[in-house]
């Protein structure tokens, strides 16, 4: 598997299906995938915004499959990019069934967007360890829309 | 990793957070996981029975991170199993915040218990092949409570 270079989003798709629809979320022939460690569940409550954190090993795999939740990404070398993931086409006009893959070296904040329910999973390479995460206040960036 | 034996109930972790909550759900370093091959979600609305399901090759650890799903476990040499998941303490009571990992082999039926969204994650050991799993319509067995 090739290192991400850059954070990437991989539209998912949803099966509809009468007794409950089916959401794909990961595979391990994916791009992206770059070894499965833990899987965790984050929720975000509506306009609560959590951040900033950088992982310094983690490659993450972000999919919310409940809610909206607006993800804001920050390089240190001045890139930023902001992605809109949920529950399309249920929750909150403009948010986007995917997932987000996001290699180590980024500052990550995500503000919970939708009403209800924010529920994002991470399909992380590596189980959480403290030791390879650093954390900044909120006050440390805007929080930039993005490209 | 040993191969599970028999379907195994691990209770799980739920981290309160001011700004939403936290909750594990599988480690490559947990009991019963096999492998990574695949992250899905199922739905199954309030009130409705999926099933019943059996795969020959997957190991299945299923996760329900909001509402509340009863699932029945059935082997064809008579075992049978049940049990309540969900998001304890705030879905349906009885439920438990659990992973349950399900060896091949066994008949698998699950049930929408809680009233709103009942949503599973399968962290399954290899992806989706329809060629190793059987079908057979929910009639053929009794939804039974298990031990």
């Amino acid at each position: 598997m090739d290192a991400l270079a850059a954070p990437v989003l991989t539209p998912l798709r949803r099966i509809a299906h009468p007794l409950g629809d089916i959401q794909h979320a990961l595979k391990a022939s994916d791009a992206g995938f770059a070894g499965f460690g833990e899987a965790y569940f984050t929720r975000v409550l509506p306009g609560a915004v959590k951040g900033w954190k950088r992982h310094r090993q983690m490659v993450l795999n972000l999919v919310v499959p409940c809610g909206a939740v607006r993800f804001y990404l920050r390089h240190d070398d001045g890139r930023q990019l902001a992605f809109l993931l949920g529950d399309e086409p249920h929750s909150v006009a403009g948010c986007q069934y995917a997932r987000l893959s996001v290699p180590p070296g980024w500052w990550v904040a995500f503000e919970g967007v939708g009403p209800a329910l924010n529920q994002v999973l991470n399909l992380a390479s590596m189980a959480h360890d403290p030791a390879e995460a650093d954390n900044l206040p909120l006050q440390s960036f805007a929080l930039e829309p993005g490209a």
